[in-house]
């Protein structure tokens, strides 16, 4: 199973320095997997698995910042499985995507990480608004957010961090599924300007982590009150971490 | 049990609109019971409750910018109980206030009310930091943060808002305490200065409420990026809160 090649768009990340099929209809990456990338704090040599690895962004982000990173990912769709595997080879990083369930990881895969990422799929948090029309599976309701957080917990090293972006409705429910394995919960909101309500945020978590929680100042993505025409506008920090791919490790410091 | 008069200090609160005995040494009211006040959504007639009212700052601040609530307090040290009889009365407002622990509610306020408001003792959270040197029972690990949650969700009326006040490394207990009486929890992050780690936060969660979790942008206490001498310096919004007894409801809409 994959897309038509004339399903398929081919898009510019981080400035040009990676090229990523997508699908033109359906699940797209915009800002969120290259967040997620910017956020995990992997060094050279470590190793990370992606859980529901899409069409490859966020591990491959990753994978343009920092060198000798061993890199796997676990994706429900095959028709996105074989995306990202084409998009790591055309970008030149070595990337082992396997297609599966969160639920039951393949035996290819079931080992242990330094770091896991994941870009959930959106669902609605209990008390949400409906949802707007979804698009395909990778945004539909699949497997609750706690079978993420259980399913990372299960694959980290001690030591190893999970980093996760998702809906600001759904933190009760991630913070609830850290116990007992991942501890040291730090959440960075993703504010879309200063002083504006953050729908989305990002969190980690640390396999026997036993640090006190924290609630970080909101990472803020846009300058100004207001959206401002056809320009992005993002600020200074955005434009680090969205064009240049710099890490977001000074948010979480 | 009281304290001796000689131990007291007569303090303004809300620039002298309200004056309130406390103890020169212990627990001594700061900017919590006023943000506590101002964050409580209660309107005029209805009931409050305030749980470990201490020498009563909170609920007699509520009272100083709503008028005709049903106010009543429960205070485990006598010691505080009989002040905060003494600042109700001085201040010239009606407040039942009881001794007793917030596990064993005494009957004299075992009924519905339509507001809970409370500011617990600080308590360190699982993987804080060893707490400095703690001055008295007010300051001590007595009862965990849920016990609050859970005696608060008894006593409130359906619809009814529990306001809370405390350390951002208790904020997973507490969230994890809600359900299944509490539910649409708005977390308020106090921010010392825009830009900085929020210590503390006001929850916010409604009895039988079951809209989505929110997490607000954060309350900014202080103007500028470091502490400026003698001045206070508080931003607009902070003074209108902690001197004119302004409401947080524009923070929480």
């Amino acid at each position: 199973m994959t897309f038509p090649e004339d399903a398929l768009t081919d898009d510019k990340f981080l400035t040009g320095r990676l090229r990523l099929l997508q699908p033109a209809q359906g699940y797209r990456a915009a800002t969120d997997p290259v967040l997620l990338a910017a956020a995990c704090p992997a060094t050279a040599g470590q190793s990370v698995l992606d859980l529901g690895c899409g069409a490859g962004a966020a591990a491959l982000c990753l994978a343009a910042r920092v060198p000798g990173l061993s890199l796997a990912g676990l994706e429900l769709q095959p028709e996105y499985a074989a995306l990202a595997r084409r998009n790591a080879a055309r970008n030149g990083i070595a990337m082992q995507i396997e297609t599966g369930d969160i639920t039951a990881i393949p035996a290819e895969l079931r080992r242990g990480f330094d770091h896991v990422i994941a870009n959930p799929p959106y669902y609605p948090a209990a008390g949400s608004p409906s949802p707007v029309k979804l698009r395909d599976t990778a945004l539909r309701v699949e497997t609750p957010l706690a079978a993420w957080v259980a399913a990372a917990a299960t694959r980290l090293n001690p030591g190893g961090w999970l980093t996760m972006i998702f809906s600001t409705p759904n933190l009760p429910e991630a913070l609830g599924a850290l116990a007992p394995k991942l501890g040291s919960p730090l959440v960075l909101p993703l504010a879309p300007r200063l002083g504006r309500e953050a729908p989305r945020l990002i969190l980690r978590a640390r396999k026997t982590g036993r640090a006190a929680f924290r609630l970080l100042p909101p990472f803020v993505l846009h300058e100004g009150a207001a959206h401002d025409g056809d320009r992005e506008n993002y600020t200074p920090e955005a434009n680090a971490v969205l064009r240049d791919g710099a890490s977001l490790s000074a948010a979480f410091r």
